[in-house]
């Protein structure tokens, strides 16, 4: 059953997909992207062989060491139980909560709500608000507690899951043009993750199935 | 910092904080709860006060060891570091994904779809099938995913984080009129959860802040 490189499916727009391709890049995993076109084809996660891999239809699902995983926290925490180096959690578990706090708090309260499947049942002219209302109602709160846990990152100075989720929910805010202004520590954690090798590879801007007229 | 017990800010239907209370339960860890009630007062959860210690605005939160955590799953894996015995995830690395992969698709997947702030965004006669939709949605993967994963409980024998996620779930379900014969083996472990004690003391018809007429 260890099958050869991970494969990972995962679509160029999908946050929750960037997320997992970070902790790939950062850890230095060697794998293959097999793209999964969210709107093509009605939406190619809606396929019969993508359900038998992945029943709840969503990107990413990373098929790694004879088993496929999918939700992209579950799959970097399985990544650093199998890969811990370098560490995406910190040591103390204080630190460790706050790392899965924030995670939780965009993966669980801000994306889900602005994702592709909730904004297509709102209508098209509802779509802008709903989403940007999600967003600023997590972001209000995650530039609180950012402002008592984070150092060069969100926890500390060392690149952690919690990173992972942050950079692409503000790619997200800036898709839906949220004003990003009330937000000083969001933006500056931002800037000083994209700089970083890990999060440049996997930007969507650079996958495989990212549009030519969206490649950077 | 290190305070006497722990205090759990909960409210009895809210199904992030019966989660909680399980681990808790399950633990065996004494702890006070200071209920936040959702809807009194125009939610108790906007108090600053309230916003102080959470700036989410959600239950549960938990005062322990000198901090405060939020998001239940955040809060349950920091437990489970803390306070190992007994074990709230298996051993092996990729059961322990399952049981994350699984706690995941509930916390993020479907309850956020349909919680209280989501529903109030609805109007009156949409709550109802928008909810309907979010669980059946996700309980038509969670019963595939299940078919593949569970013994007695949702990953083998042993009672992990999952089920603490699925008893609550199915509870939601329940309040929002869900048909639950498609799905004969999330029926079945919740049935099996619902006996052990953790559960029952923990239910939210059994909390301080239960209404008179749904305590049983």
């Amino acid at each position: 059953m260890q099958a050869g490189k991970p494969i990972l499916y995962s679509y160029f727009r999908s946050s929750c997909s960037w997320r997992v391709r970070i902790a790939l890049a950062l850890k230095g995993i060697d794998y293959e992207i097999m793209p999964i076109h969210l709107t093509k084809d009605g939406g190619q996660q809606f396929s019969k062989e993508f359900q038998a891999l992945n029943p709840m239809k969503q990107v990413p699902a990373l098929k790694i060491d004879g088993v496929t995983i999918g939700q992209s926290l579950a799959i970097i925490e399985y990544l650093e139980e199998t890969r811990p180096t370098p560490p995406l959690l910190p040591q103390d578990p204080k630190k460790r909560a706050s790392v899965r706090m924030i995670s939780d708090l965009i993966a669980a309260g801000i994306q889900p709500l602005q994702n592709l499947s909730v904004l297509k049942e709102m209508g098209q002219e509802n779509q802008l608000p709903w989403a940007q209302k999600a967003i600023i109602n997590g972001f209000d709160a995650l530039e609180r507690v950012l402002q008592s846990t984070a150092g060069k990152y969100c926890v500390g100075d060392q690149v952690s899951m919690a990173d992972l989720c942050l950079a692409p929910q503000v790619a997200n805010a800036e898709r839906f043009k949220v004003d990003l202004t009330p937000y000083p520590t969001i933006s500056r954690i931002n800037k000083t993750l994209l700089a970083l090798e890990a999060f440049r590879v996997s930007h969507p801007c650079r996958q495989p199935d990212t549009p030519a007229e969206l490649r950077a």
